[in-house]
């Protein structure tokens, strides 16, 4: 048997997120529809957009190693966007709907960021710089969108949310 | 019915994160074992007594808002430690397994991270910022935590990883 090494763990981590990122990209159409905060709405729909780029830089590195691009189920990424659908279910028609979609959408990012960190750090070390730059230009991305999360959560959410309990 | 607000998804989210602080504690001791790194089995096993604080934190929240301390399955840290438990099966008789550990803390610190940035945004707006420093403090262990994995991965682990394949 062949010892498994940093490449074999590559793969398996590009196969996840290869996972991760198409339902991702299917789940943001259920999230924008959730809210009805406009700026809310926008990010979920531009994040879509980013997503698919996403998928397709997976598929760049996947040739640049010369394999096929398959998925691998990612519990992980399955039991957080549950969550983020439970809290559609249980807020669906609250004030708090919003805040929570924020929450979820920032879990989202957050599994990302970590996943796409370890891969850029295991694509150096295996001497695959152009798979490194490609994978930053996603985490870049990710880390904006928390970012703009973030923003939106603290200007145009979170007061709406609140609004209720004040009055 | 009740309309919900920010207030019930903050209890939501707490019940969600105590569970998730619970399932942590009892599996940082299956990492440490799975490593042969001293610095890293030492970074999980601090790491561990560092989470019954979080755990005991949490407590004093659930009593600052008069609730019952109590767990609600978390998918999302099921699926993560799921993953992790995966790359032990996977990688552990490897020399890649170090690495996939350091991956496999930094995705549950990411996802910590996440849910105690909304926690603590939200005890804020609901006024209640000694429950917010509270949880602040748990914040910044946890990044510590990933910072510390960051390093140890740069550091202590991955040369083990790679040595194989440069050889």
């Amino acid at each position: 048997m062949v010892q498994k090494t940093l490449d074999d763990l590559f793969l398996a981590q590009l196969k996840d997120i290869y996972y991760a990122e198409k339902k991702i990209y299917r789940t943001l159409p259920k999230m924008a529809k959730a809210t009805k905060v406009p700026e809310l709405k926008q990010a979920f729909t531009a994040h879509r957009e980013e997503t698919q780029g996403h998928v397709e830089r997976l598929e760049q590195v996947f040739e640049m190693i010369g394999k096929r691009a398959q998925t691998k189920p990612c519990e992980a990424i399955n039991g957080i966007i549950a969550e983020g659908e439970e809290t559609i279910e249980d807020f669906g028609e609250t004030a708090a709907i919003d805040t929570g979609l924020v929450a979820a959408g920032q879990a989202v990012e957050h599994y990302e960021m970590a996943r796409y960190g370890a891969l850029i750090a295991w694509a150096k070390q295996l001497g695959m710089s152009k798979a490194a730059a490609l994978l930053n230009e996603t985490l870049q991305e990710e880390m904006k969108a928390d970012k703009l999360l973030t923003e939106i959560g603290a200007t145009k959410v979170d007061k709406m949310a609140t609004a209720k309990m004040a009055a």
